[in-house]
Order: C-alpha cells, then structure tokens, then sequence
C-alpha cells in the first residue's frame, strides 16, 4: 500500500502537484485540511496532493468489519483552476497504480458532494471501481458560503479500498502495507491494526463524555477568539479540533438533536467568518500565488462556403459531457429537442426530421436535409404615417423625406403599407437567405448556451453553468463544420468515443471498438462514428439492451428479474452507461438469512443492481450489475460481489448481534442512551412520551380490547430499534427493522405491525398506518416531536428545518385525514395530549406554543392541498375544518358535487351576504313576535321547510325558493331597524338561516372561487 | 523541498523501511509518534521512514527568523535492530539527496539524547553538514524507563535545514518547495508563511491561557483513564495532546517552575505506564512482528603457525569505533595502554614499546618486537603437608598416593617445598610456553571486552557496551591475524579509512588519499596504511596540524588566535578530527556590534570554531572551522558561515529589539508573566523580594552611601533582562545581558555590575561577585529561592534537584565565604531575612522550614569542603562555625597552624577532658571561696595566666603549663564532690578554663583528628 500511495505521489507531482503533509490534528476527511478548505478561497491557483489519515469515530469497528475503520487514508488532490480534462487526468493516476482499465469497470456515478457544515458544496460523482467506490470526484462550487472562482476539482482517493480491489485483499488487515526488498511482508493489520482496535475503543466505549464536551468548549472558544484577532489559521485549527471531539461524543452516543444542530450552527457560523478572513488575508497580502491564467481559445475550423454547393444536408450536432446524472440525461435530450425545434422553425431554412438522442456523456442531435441557404426575403421599414408623409403638394413632408435620407432611398421607392391598423410611408426592404453555417452556429450557441439542469454547476469555463461540465462539441453540416463558439466551447469534429486507456492500442480496444477521439468526416457519418466506438446513442434500445441482456444472465442461472417493478433502476441503468455490458454476480446464501427488503434495499440503492428470483419468487444469491462497456467479466464481478459482501457482512453483523437478545425490550433501556433533546430528554423518554399520548389519543378514537392490549405492548417497545445496531447503522430501516425483530422475538404479529407502522409515512408518497395502533403511535410520534421542539423554541425557519418538523407536520396530518378510524380526531387534540405529556414532565407548554404549533401542522396541511391541486381559494373554502383532516375530504368532495348545481351560486351568495350583516356570535332563534313583516315570515317559513342540509350539494340543489326569499327578505327589509329587539330578532332570523347551511366551510372563499 | 522528501522516501523503502504518516495530533517531534516511542519497546524488529511536521511553540518567530519555525518537518527513521552500518546507510541518504559528500564536511559530533519527560535516553551525534547540524542520530538505550532490547537507531532529519544548504538559501522562505513540469516554482514562504505567521501569532501572543490550562488538565485526564482502561495507543495520543497544551503554556510564559516539574512528572509517569501497556500488550498478541533475527559471526582468519617462525614481530591493534565523543578519545587511549600494558606484563612474551595513541573512530597499540612464544616455565603443585605425606615406614600416605594419582605422578618425582611457611609434598608441572597468538587473542579480548567510559551505550551487539559502537578490530602478530572474538567483533585485518562516497572512486579520493575499507598486510603496515588514508593517528601531532593550519589562515587574514586561551577547544577540535582541514570563514562585520562574549559564546561553544582577533585584540568578523579531510573549502566555508550567520542574526535581532526599549527600567513589568512557582508568584514578585532581602542584608554589613544607591537602583532592576528576548532565548546570557543592557541604557557601572553579579556564580568554578552591592542581590537571590522552595515543600529528593537548589546552596555559601564583606554574615540569618520577607506578602513560612533550610545549605557547605579536601573529621571540626561561612577559612588556618605545635594534642585532649564532665551551660566562674585544693587554685592561676587566647596555634604554644594543671586537676580532684555548691566551684572553674580555647570548633572532632 505504502507504494501506491508513492505512485500516486509521484504521478500528481509530475503534474505540477505540490505535496503536503497530513494535518496534525485530527481531520474527518482531505477536504478539512487547509491546503484544501481554504486555498480553494480566493482567486489564487493551487494544485496540491496530499495523503490525509481521516478519522471518523463512527466508524469504529474494534478493526473486525472489513471495509470500516475508524482512522482510514484518503489520498487528495485539489487543481484549481480545475484544468479542463481531470477525468482523463484521474484515469491516468489509476493506471499509474497499475489498474488495467481496460478489464475494469469504472464509471463516474452521480454524487452530489455537500458539508452544510462549512457551507460547503459541489457537483460530481463517486468513482466505481467495478461497483465499488473508490474516489469522490466533487468539482467545488462553494466553501465557507463563498462562491468560487476560479472552480477547483477535488479527487479523494479512498486508498484502503483501492488496495482492497488491487490486491484481491477481502479485508482491510490483510492488505500487504509494506514489502521489504527481501520479500518480508507487513500486513496493514500488524501495522495498524492494534490501533485500530484501541482507538474504536476509545472511540466507542471509553471516551470520557464530560472531559470531550469541556474540550469541545474549549476549542469553539478558542477558534472564536482567533476569528476575532483576525487569524484564520489558528481559526481553522480550533475548527477541525471542535469538529472531532463532537464526533467523540456523537461517537459515543451524547450528541442530542438540538447540540447537533447548534453545534452545526457554530461550525458553520465559524467557517463562514474564518473563511471571509483568509479571503481577505490573502489580498492584504497581493494574493502572493497568483499568476496570469489565459486560456487561449481555438477558432471553429473554417470553410469553403463556395465549394459545398446548395442541396439540403444533414446537420448534426453532438454536445459531449462529462456524465451527466441519469436523471439529467433524457431532461437534457429533452430540452435540446424542444430548443432545436423551436430555434429552427423561427428561421427561413428548410429541414426534415429533428433527431434527440443521448447517453451521459453526449446529446446528439441530428436533422434531417437542412437547407443550404434561407430563400431572400423582404421587409417592409415603417417611415411616417401616410397623412403626414406628403404636403398639400404631393411631396414629401421633412418627416418623410428624414426617412429616405435614413434609408437612403428615393420617394419612388416609397410605398404604402400598413401597421397596427394605420396606414404609414414604407420602403421595401430586401433580406438577402443567410447561409445555413451562419443560422445553425447561432442556434447551436443558443441551444448549448442555454443548457440548465435543476442543480447546476461551474467549471473552468469562464460563462457555462450546467449539470456537468460541457467538454466538446461536434456541429456538422454536410461535411462543414458549423462555427459555432460559446464561451470557451468550439464547435469542432472530433468526438470522444470511450477513453482511451494504456491497455488499448492503435485507437482500438480489444473487440475492435473504436475508442479515444475520433474526427467525423460529415453530419452523416457521426452516428455511424459514434457507434463504430460501441456507444449506443438511442436511449430505448440501450434499455433494451440492458434488459435483454440481464435477462439472459438472469435465465442462464434459472432466474427472473422484476423488469416491471425495477423499471425505475432499469431506467437509471440505462442513463449510467453508453455501451451496456451486463455482469453477472453471486453472493454467499448465508447472507439470505437477512430479510429480503435488506439486501435489496442494498443492492438497488447503493449499486444499482437488479435483484434476481427464483420461480418461487424468493430472492437468489445473484444480482446483474451492468457496466460500461466491454471489460473483464471474471474480474469485474468479483469486484462487484466483494462491494456487495462487505456491505451484506456490516448488516449480518449487525443483525445477528442485535438477535442475539432475547426480548426486544431489552433494547428498551438503551434508548436512555440517546440523546433526543438537551431539555427533552433522552430518546427513552420519548418513547414514553409516545406511549402515554397513544394510550390518551385511544380514548377519541374506537378501539377493541385486542387493540388495546397491543396499543400499551407496542408503546413500550416503541422506537426500541434506535437502540439496536443496525438501525443505528443504517437509519432508513429504523421501523422495518423493529418489526423484524419484534416478530423474531416473540412479539405478537399485530405488535411488530405496529411498531413498523410508528414510523410511518416516511415520506409524501410513503403510505399511512393500516392499523389504527400504528396510526395513534405514529400520530403521537409526530406531535411529540413538534410540540417538543417548538416549546424550546426550535421552530423552522426559512429554508432550514434540521429536524423534519415539516415532514412531521405533514405526516401528521395524513395519517389523521387518511387513517379512517382517527377521522374524527383533532389536529388540536392530538397537540394538546402531547402538550399535557409534557407538562407531566415538567417541561413548559404553554398555550401559545400548542396554538403555534397548530398554526404550523395546518399551513402544511394548506400546502399539501395545494400541492394536491387545489387552489387557493379552495384551501381557503374548507379552512375552518383543516383542525380535522379527516372531515376535509368529504367537504371537498361537498364542494366538487355542488359545483354542479345551478343552485350552488345564488345561495352562496345569499350566505355569504347574511354573514356580512349578521355578527359573529349572533344565535340562531326565531323571535315569531317580532317578525311580523310578509318577507321575514316567508323567509323562516322556507326556512323551516327546507330544513337542515346533508351536504351542500342537496343543499343546492333544493334551496332555490329559500334563496329567493333571502334575496326578497334583504331587498325589502331593512335589517338594522332603529328598535333593537326588531334588530335582533331579524338577526336571530337569519342566523337561523346561515345555519341551515353545512358547517365547516368559509363560504365566503367559496363564493370566490366560483 | 518535496523532491528530497521523496527521494528519502524512496532511499528508505527500498532498504525495507515501512512507511507511515506525520501523527495526526501535534508533536514536538518525530520522536514522540508512536511508530517510534511506541515501537521501539519490546522484542520486535520494526524499520520505519517518515515525515513529521515538528511543532514547538517556543520556536515561534512570526517567520522572520531564517532557520526557526513553529513548524520545522523532520524525516525520521528507525532501524529496530539497528543494522550494524547504519552510519554508512545514513550517508547513502544524503547522498541520495544529491549531496556531494566528497565536497561537503560531514561530521558525526557526539550530542547525547535525553527527554527526561519520557523517560527516554540514547547516545549519538548530530551529523553536521558544513557545520550545520542537519540529522540528530540516536542510538536508543531507554523509552518509557524500559532498557531497550534490540537497540534501535533513530535518524532525524531537519529537512528545512538540509535543504537550505542544499539550495543554498539564506532564509526559509527562499526555500524553493517545489518545481511545476513547467518550471513554475512555489517557495515555502509562499505555501506555508502565513501558516508560520499566524500560528506564531497564536502560541506567542492570543492562545488564551486559561482555556490552553483547561485542555492540558482534561487530555492528562484522558490519558491517565486510557492508562487504566489498559488502551496504551489513546493514553499516548492524549500524552501528546497535554504535552502540546503544555508547550503552548510554556510559549505563552505561564509555566512556573513547579507547574513544570510536575508537569514532566506527570509525563514521565503516564508514559512509563503507557510503554508497560504497550509492551504487555504485544506480549498478549504474541509479538506478531518478531521474526528470528540470526546474526552469523565470522570466525578469524586462520594462521599456519608453524610457518610464523620465531622471531619476534610487531603487534598491532585498531579498534574500530563509531566517532567517540573528543573527551573520551583520551581516556580510551590512556585505558588501552594501561590494559594493554598490565595484561602483556603478565605474560611471559618478551616486548619492545607500547604505543598507544588514536582518533575519535581508532584507537591504535603498536607493541614492538613481542617474541612468537612463551619460553616454557615450570610450577609446582602443592600436595599435602611433608608430614603426613609418609607414614613411620617412609611410605606415602593415603593422603600422598590420593595426590600422585590425580597428578600422574610417581613417588620419586614428589619433592618437598614450602607453601606459606609450611613443607609439603609437591610436584614439578611443565608449562609450555603459549603461542603469542594465543596470548595476544587473550589480550585483546580482554582490552576490547574491557573497554567503558563514562557514558555507555549498547548496540547490536549481544554482549558490549561502551562509548560507541565498536565496529571492527585488526590485530595482526607479524602478518598473522590474532584470532580474538569479543561477542560479535571479530579480530581480521581489514580497517577502515574515510568512508567511501559517491564522489570517490578507485578506493581514491581526489588528493590520492586511500578511501573505504583496506586489508592492512601486516602489523608494521598498519600505521602506513592508515596514513594512506591522510588520518593523523597521533594526537598530538593532529593537535599541532590543527593549529598549524588554523594559525597559517589567521595570519593570512591578519589576524591571530588565542590559541592559549582556547587551549580546551583546541583539544576538542583535535578529537573531533581524523584528518584535520582547516577552513577560514568569515561573518558579516555588523554582528561586530554584539558584545564579543556573545559572538565567541556561540562561536565557540556551538560551533566549536576558533575566533580571530586583529592586532589590537579586537574580534575580527572571521573563524577557522577545522574540517574532517579535503574538501571543497569555499562550498564549507559558505555552509559554515550561513550557520554562524543564523545564530548571529537570531542574537541580533533579540539584541536589537530588546535595545529599543529607552530605560531598561520598562522590562521590569515584563517579569509580572513569567511565572516563577504557582503559590509564589511571578518572577516579578520574586525581584521585588530579592531587593527587599538584599537591603535588608545590608544593615549587617558595612556599606557606603553610594554602594547603598546602587543597591537600591540594581534592586529596582533586579532581574530584568528574564524579561528581554535575548535572555529569553539564550537563558546562559541571563545577567550578562542586564549588565550590557544596563551599560547602554544610562545606569551608572556600578549598578550594570550589580546586575551582572547577582547571577554569580553560576557554576562551582564561577567567581563570587567582587562587590558588596552585587554579593548581596546574589544571596538574597538564592535565600529567595531556597527559602521559597522549602515552604512551598519542593525539596530535593533523591538524585532529583529539578529547581537546583544545591547549586543556590553552594552559591551562598560560596558568596558568605568568598566575599569579604560579608564575611560575618550568618546563613541562617540570610534565610531568616528571606523568610521574613515572604511572610510579609502572606507566604506562610515557619521556623521548622528555615531550618530545614538552613540544614540543607549547611549539609552542602559540607560537601564542599570535603570535595575541596577536607577530611569528614576536619569538617566535623569547623561544624559550630559553619553558619557563618566567612569565619571557616580562618578557623581551619588556624588549625593547620595549630596541628604544628606539639602541645595541640595534649591541649586538646585536656579541653575534650572538660567538656565531657562540664555539662552544657555551666557559666564560667571562679569562686575562690570554694576552691580550697592546691590543684584548684593551681588551675586557676595557669588559667588566668594563659588568658584568653588569640588563636588555637598560639594556644597550643602556649598552653603546657595550663594543660599540666588540668591534668593533675583531674588526677587529685573529684569534681563531682558530694557538697553540691564545691561541685558547682569545681565546674565553673572548668568551664572558664574551657572558655579560654577559641571558639567555633568541636574540639572532640579536632581530637578524633589528630
């Protein structure tokens, strides 16, 4: 290992790399580094390599896990400016460490690389070596919340892994560290492995909680002071040491929401400022670094306009990227076609069929018999309006003659013409056809200058922003190449088929494919170019290839893949690659003790392979992964499959340690253990919060005796799995597994239901609880979070909502709305249990807080109608019901079936005007002595008859004659008569009336939306 | 800068080195990352290379200073076994780094290593390069206060430094760090300045102390659990991490004297537990590194003896040494020839002269004309006594015939002889003579085996130990190899000249001079094949080289040398040498205008060069530096001088900085951050004490009005220059410094004197301050910390006397002795003032502590009168009157006076007489009334006639008749008479005799003496 870390050494620094040493302070990762984080600031250049030791407490592992450590080695580059070809670059250094790309599979998968703690982001991918990742590859867009400029691209090597596949090594401790000219090996694990050991030891189990917390003081206050003497230096030291002991502690367990959130807060408070200071440090000081940096940009190639004749020809276009998200990828070819074709038919050239096609690293575009030549056309110039073009005489007014002077004509040329309806002086101008090269170098440059993803980025080039970095652009007319130039970017017709590796020869790979860059002789001939590399342009048939050649994997082992349900992966799959080549992997049965949704929430997620069957249906102990192109099978699937095994071996550790307890509740007290919330408590405490608010909630709602002895058994075991060491590693199963484990250990299949359905609806498209168990515990789940967290004050605000209160508001809300056995139950009910829980405790809720709150849940639920397609207005109508969800629906459905009575308008207008006049806590009441006129007894007459309505539609639909007596009562009667008592007996009138109407909806917003 | 750290990478790798990174928390030095403290405990072998970024905040200079960093990087190495050439491997890397050795002076200069703080030693050099000290080389005896077993090597490398000479640069920041492909440099003031600015900003002015003090209790803390938790890799970790809060403290001025001490105990003790961790736990683990190491030794080569012949020939011895320090290079010669000369005595070999002489890495015997065999010689084996060896028959006994058969021997050849008075029964054994090469085997294992100095370390080899490692052995008889074997150091007749460098070639250096290893022909070949090699094995004719050539390159500068004065250094270089090549260098004339003691002090004591001075006895701005053998003298004398130019500039600028201040009176405030001892108070506090004591001294002793003015100003400014830069920097200048600063800065001689004085003296050897003003500051400066001490309970124990309070000892009582006006001054009655002043600002301090005190200081007086010569009993004698150490001097005169007269023993004996019936406090008296007896009144009148007399020796003279009358009072009187008021008479009659002898003596030790 040692020798590749020199290779890699020396490859980068006989790139101009300078060379520096690992920090020394504890550092989680390369990036945190100075001659990372804060030479990336500022307009100086900076390329520098260097190995940094990154230690993560979290992932300790006692040096038992094969692939975890908690110190392991990054190998990190910064060039900046990023130089134009990094990808190429990179490959170069793996080929240095003696990877033969030509029978690996290396891909540029999309990672999005971002440290919200340092304000910090960038665009780019984690590199795969044969699925596993071996470097992020992040082009840095901003650090310390200051956008760069120029855009360094940073390469973090994850070296141990590289080694890992390089040496064939299944664990990190075997891994040859060193190799003495006599052959004498030392293995990583005699080299470190003691340390290893004894650090996760520390990390995990011995730290002292009290002692890293005086520490972590210790450093903010230090890294603060050193901000405010203007050293960012030391700044930057107090940062990183801050950031560690808070991983010891996170380590060991004693961070809490809020600490995390704060502690974040801080951190990136303290970057931001130390950031802005060695920015302006380093121009106090002239920006000792910086050198003149030109880029000389190329000419397009020129032609011979002449010599290419004037028959139509095809004109094709390919813009060449670095790989574009899969996502990205038919967006992309989207947006190109839409652009293509509207830019086009807005000039006067003629054209056939538009072609869009496009892998992740090229669009291509192709149309068909583009004409040489627009036709010449003409235009008319607007002079003077004829009335004041000509004296009395016939000659031209000055106006008019001003015009032919600016025009340089004659007043022979002058005709009439009109504009706008009005008849003015005009001359006939003539538009000579522009040349095909000059209309499609204009559109070229629009389509590719207007390229924008939703996410995008900044590179070398001084102008474009996109997905990714556009490195190449072929556009051909015929054989022309079309000048086209945007920024930096030069239409040229050199195309980059699949990189050139030192394992190819002469411009070929091994099955004859064409590789490296290729120019095209003529339009025509780019597809066939394209394709003579192996590439497959047309997005449907490399699905197609995806899927049959998986299938033919899949049935060679007596297998089936789940096309259908995996058609979203299949989709990604096919946006990953341009030369699909499917492999076929295996791993150990014993990893199929796990349950299926484990392994392939795995596989699907962290690889992207497709999961195989047998005829039973039950999962096999084989994937299909799919790489890019030809490479060695043999070799690429043992890759893959010692990815997936490292991955399938954390979580059976972590499974079979788990089971070993013998009752989940004996998971229970571990939750004491978690943090939840500095003044709330421990997670434990939560759970019980959880618990007693269920049981309260339980006596709104109806529920059986066996409904009831579930309820109080999965409230003491709720949330217990936080505590269990596979939730802890991998979160998103946190549920699914309790109710694993729950059903393994004796718990009652309802319990385990319950505990599952605790933790739902994870997301907007996650489904509600089936059962109302799970639906109490869940709803008690989430106001217990919201309460709790906006009685200290922690409510969201702007954009930032670190703990998932508006997921939680809005979960809340479904599962009252969509649960039918909480139909009834009130948002306000279920905030006011969780407020008196709390207050059992001693925490103060007040009633601010729970109305706030309330506010909160019900905005999210407004903007969720919203976002279901409602409108505003009719948010607005159901408004007075939103406190429960349940009955909205209904309402709406109301609303929607009214919409069709002719009715519906007249008397809500009625409605509406009655609750102009009549004040808010008016009570309904027919006073018969004091109505005496005809209008008000017609009116309580048709009152009575029409009665109470069922719903607003049958409301509608019969209150014609009320409305009417309505319209009459008010046009003859006046409602404010000088004799109170008649004043309010008419107001008691029309109460009555108002209330005949269905409850619940603001008919005043129903009024405007009709 | 990189390219080198590379190219040491490279060399060490593939000499099997493993690689590992710089420690990921701060170290002081390579030293203290685990992959050396760590590893070189135990058993297993561990070769190891790497790079660490060095911290030490007390080297903070803003980046200002040429050579001193906070951050310097050193490459270090270690060598677990060491490999038996690790000097010759050691040069292989520098050339490596593409340093012409043939050029450059490389020198190994001895520089023993010690961190007391970790319980670690080694002995060594540092290796230097034109002067330049560029690698510390260690040979590791202890770590953690284990013994090491195998010895490792350690090489640091000050990679700032070798590349500075490499480059040629004068200033770290022109250091080119590294070369882009396209020849862009970046220099390392450019990548790391503002780094070194900041950082320096840090540790001198902004860390905060209280949080620094907060992080140093909580790491010790941590590491003191990891200790009992048995992790010893975190316990190390936090050991680094207190021991860098610590440095930072120190940096920052608020380390007090005892903070330090226990400080380091702390360290010291958490290491020694961590290193027993360590070591235990690898045991656990089964040594996983430990492979069989077997060293195979070499047998001698083998002679045909019977072709040797008779006649007698030469012997010849070298002994091969790794360079011995220049002190031991004498002793070991003198210890050769004693050995040598002692053991050939012995033997019955007849042999010309011994000659014995050397160099720091041979020592040489040449013994003349040693014959080729013992002449045989004869013994007599004693049987039992002649008469019970026959019986009444003349037969043998049984005793007899037991005696011939174990001997083999019949009756006739019994024959009677004399063993220690008695006849017995003996027989005549031949002995044949031994071959010389038998006997000289025998020799020369015994001498080489015998070999110790002072210092010893252990090496490779299983079984010696010595000075340095002894690395080869010729010993020739005639042509004939002796065949000794001492452990692994096997006797041939191959030597060693200079070493062999890259630069050399045939065996030859440029000069023709021979290089590299010789097979030496015979024992006369020896000298002249050394000689071959321009080594200069005699020492004084290498003495007279050196100052032949050192003279010849002053004189031709015009210029002379001391060379009487220098005498010491002249000696040190001589041994420094093999070949000795003088170079004359020169330094920049405006460092002229430091003080010349500072110029020559770091000239001579850290450079070992020989300064010049012109005809008028001034300094000249030049040096002769003596080099080990030819080489490039201008490229030496420009490394030498850009070394001395280091350390001028760094006086320099402390010299200049610190004069800028107007009155010197303004450094006084500075005291108030230094920190003399926690309960005690700065340094500041401690000068105002100092001042206070010394006036108050001088009410006891006889001082002018203008010695009193001077006192008083030099008591304001006691101390002051602890405050300046230079001080601070070069603590051995503290005094000298105020007096040169004083001189400049308007205070009149006297008090720049004074100030000079109070330091004095500073070592046994040191004079005493010549004037009252300046012995008087002296004293209350050690009474001060003495008195300070022992209340604070910080007493020397054992062998440990970290605030060195038996030099203040011996510095007060020196100063009480030597200086005559202060010649009554009682010690106790300097402590008592001291003591007084500290009570005064509330320091609790008792009459048990000043005598506690004052025993000490007495206990100290007495060990150097006995180091000076006295005897214990003479010591014992002046023991009344070692509380006023003024008044000794003469009281032992007198003695040695007295132990002439032939009346002192009787005297005496009569005055031990009297004591030993007076008891103590019987107050002289003669009442006549009572003393009836002629003896009595015979004493009387002798009494009163001797009168009181001037000293012991008149005494003794005089003394006959009175000591007569004692005697005869004693013989006829019984003192004890039964009448209580005669015996009252009798006694007080003796005691005024008693009274008559001078006082201040214990007369019963004089008598024990005589």
């Amino acid at each position: 290992m040692q020798d590749a870390l020199r290779r890699l050494n020396d490859y980068w620094t006989s790139r101009g790399c300078l060379v520096v040493q690992p920090f020394n302070t504890e550092v989680g990762a390369g990036t945190m580094n100075p001659a990372t984080v804060l030479r990336v600031l500022g307009p100086e250049p900076w390329d520098v390599a260097y190995v940094e030791p990154s230690v993560r407490p979290d992932d300790s592992r006692y040096g038992e896990n094969p692939n975890r450590l908690q110190t392991h080695t990054q190998f990190q580059v910064i060039l900046k400016p990023e130089p134009g070809d990094p990808q190429e670059l990179y490959l170069g250094s793996l080929e240095a460490l003696g990877i033969d790309l030509a029978a690996h599979d290396v891909r540029f998968v999309e990672d999005n690389w971002a440290q919200p703690a340092i304000g910090a982001w960038g665009l780019g991918w984690e590199v795969w070596l044969d699925g596993m990742e071996i470097t992020q590859f992040t082009y840095f867009q901003q650090v310390g919340g200051h956008n760069l400029d120029p855009i360094p691209v940073e390469l973090t090597y994850g070296v141990e892994r590289i080694i890992m596949a390089v040496q064939g090594a299944t664990h990190f401790k075997n891994i040859v560290y060193s190799l003495a000219p006599d052959g004498t090996e030392i293995t990583y694990g005699e080299a470190f492995g003691q340390s290893e050991y004894e650090m996760s030891r520390y990390y995990l189990d011995d730290a002292d909680v009290e002692t890293n917390r005086t520490l972590y003081e210790a450093y903010v206050s230090e890294a603060t002071r050193m901000v405010e003497a203007r050293l960012p230096v030391p700044a930057h030291t107090y940062i990183l040491k801050s950031s560690h002991a808070f991983n010891v502690l996170d380590a060991r367990g004693a961070i809490s929401t809020t600490e995390r959130a704060k502690a974040f807060a801080t951190m990136r408070r303290l970057m931001r400022e130390t950031a802005t200071l060695w920015i302006e440090r380093r121009e106090e000081q002239g920006f000792p670094l910086l050198k003149q940096v030109t880029d000389e940009v190329a000419e397009p190639e020129a032609s011979d306009r002449a010599g290419l004749g004037d028959e139509p020809r095809t004109l094709a276009l390919e813009i060449g990227l670095e790989e574009l998200p899969p996502h990205v990828v038919g967006q992309t070819i989207e947006a190109v076609r839409a652009a293509l074709t509207e830019k086009l038919g807005a000039t006067r050239l003629t054209h056939g069929e538009i072609t869009v096609d496009g892998t992740p690293r090229r669009i291509v575009a192709l149309v068909d018999a583009v004409s040489a030549v627009e036709p010449d056309a003409e235009q008319l110039k607007k002079g003077p309006r004829w009335q004041a073009a000509f004296d009395a005489d016939g000659n031209p007014t000055k106006a008019l003659a001003g015009f032919m002077r600016g025009q340089g004509v004659g007043v022979d040329e002058i005709v009439k013409a009109e504009f706008g309806g009005n008849e003015h002086a005009a001359v006939r101008i003539a538009i000579a056809g522009r040349h095909v090269l000059d209309v499609a170098a204009s559109i070229v440059e629009d389509v590719v200058a207007g390229l924008r993803a939703e996410k995008n980025m900044r590179w070398r080039d001084p102008e474009l922003s996109f997905s990714r970095a556009i490195r190449w652009l072929v556009a051909l007319w015929g054989d022309a190449v079309v000048p086209a130039r945007i920024s930096d970017v030069v239409a040229g017709r050199t195309t980059y088929l699949q990189r050139v590796t030192a394992g190819m020869t002469g411009g070929r790979r091994s099955d004859g494919a064409l590789v490296g860059h290729v120019d095209v002789p003529s339009a025509d001939e780019l597809l066939p170019t394209i394709g003579a590399g192996s590439i497959e342009v047309f997005t449907g048939q490399r699905r197609s290839a995806v899927v049959e050649q998986a299938e033919a994997l899949a049935s060679g082992v007596g297998g089936t893949i789940d096309f259908e349900g995996e058609s979203a992966l299949v989709d990604e799959i096919t946006n990953l690659v341009e030369d699909p080549h499917a492999v076929l992997g295996r791993f150990d049965e014993r990893y199929l003790e796990l349950p299926a949704q484990i392994l392939t929430t795995v596989m699907r997620k962290h690889q992207r392979y497709l999961p195989l069957y047998d005829a039973s249906g039950a999962l096999m102990p084989a994937f299909v992964t799919v790489a890019n192109g030809l490479c060695d099978d043999d070799l690429v699937a043992r890759g893959n499959e010692a990815v997936v095994r490292a991955r399938f071996e954390d979580a059976l550790f972590f499974w079979n340690a788990d089971l070993k307890t013998e009752r989940v509740d004996l998971f229970v007290p571990g939750l004491e253990n978690l943090m939840f919330e500095n003044k709330l408590g421990s997670v434990g405490k939560r759970a019980r919060r959880i618990a007693d608010v269920a049981a309260a909630l339980a006596g709104r709602v109806e529920v059986s005796d066996a409904e009831r002895t579930t309820l109080t058994r999965a409230g003491e075991l709720t949330k217990f799995d936080l505590a269990t060491q596979l939730v802890v590693e991998m979160s998103s199963l946190a549920g699914f597994v309790a109710g694993e484990y729950a059903a393994r250990r004796g718990e009652t299949p309802e319990v385990a239901q319950a505990l599952v359905e605790t933790e739902k609806p994870r997301t907007a498209s996650d489904e509600v609880p089936a059962s109302t168990v799970g639906a109490l515990l869940a709803a008690a789940d989430r106001a217990d979070l919201l309460v709790g967290m906006f009685a200290v004050g922690a409510r969201p605000t702007g954009s930032s909502d670190p703990f998932g209160l508006r997921r939680a508001a809005l979960g809340l809300v479904r599962i009252l709305r969509e649960v039918p056995a909480l139909a009834a139950v009130r948002v306000s009910d279920v905030l006011a249990a969780a407020g008196e829980r709390y207050r059992a405790e001693g925490v103060a809720v007040d009633d601010e807080t729970l109305a706030a709150a309330g506010e909160f849940v019900l905005g999210r639920f407004g903007q969720l109608m919203r976002d279901e397609g409602l409108t505003v207005g009719q948010v607005a109508a159901v408004e007075p019901s939103m406190d429960v969800p349940g009955a909205v629906a209904a309402l709406l459905d109301d609303l929607r079936q009214a919409s069709g009575e002719a009715g519906l308008q007249p008397l809500v207008e009625a409605l509406v005007r009655i609750d102009r006049i009549v004040p808010e806590g008016v009570e309904p009441g027919l006073d018969e002595a004091r109505l005496a006129l005809p209008e008000e007894k017609e009116l309580a007459r048709e009152a009575s008859e029409v009665g109470h309505a069922g719903s607003l539609a049958a409301f509608a639909a019969s209150s014609g004659p009320l409305v009417e007596a309505i319209n009459t009562f008010f046009d003859k009667v006046l409602v404010n008569d000088p004799d109170p008592e008649v004043k309010a007996a008419r107001l008691g009138l029309l109460a009555s009336v108002r209330e005949l109407a269905p409850a619940g909806l603001d008919y005043a917003a129903v009024d405007a939306e009709l």
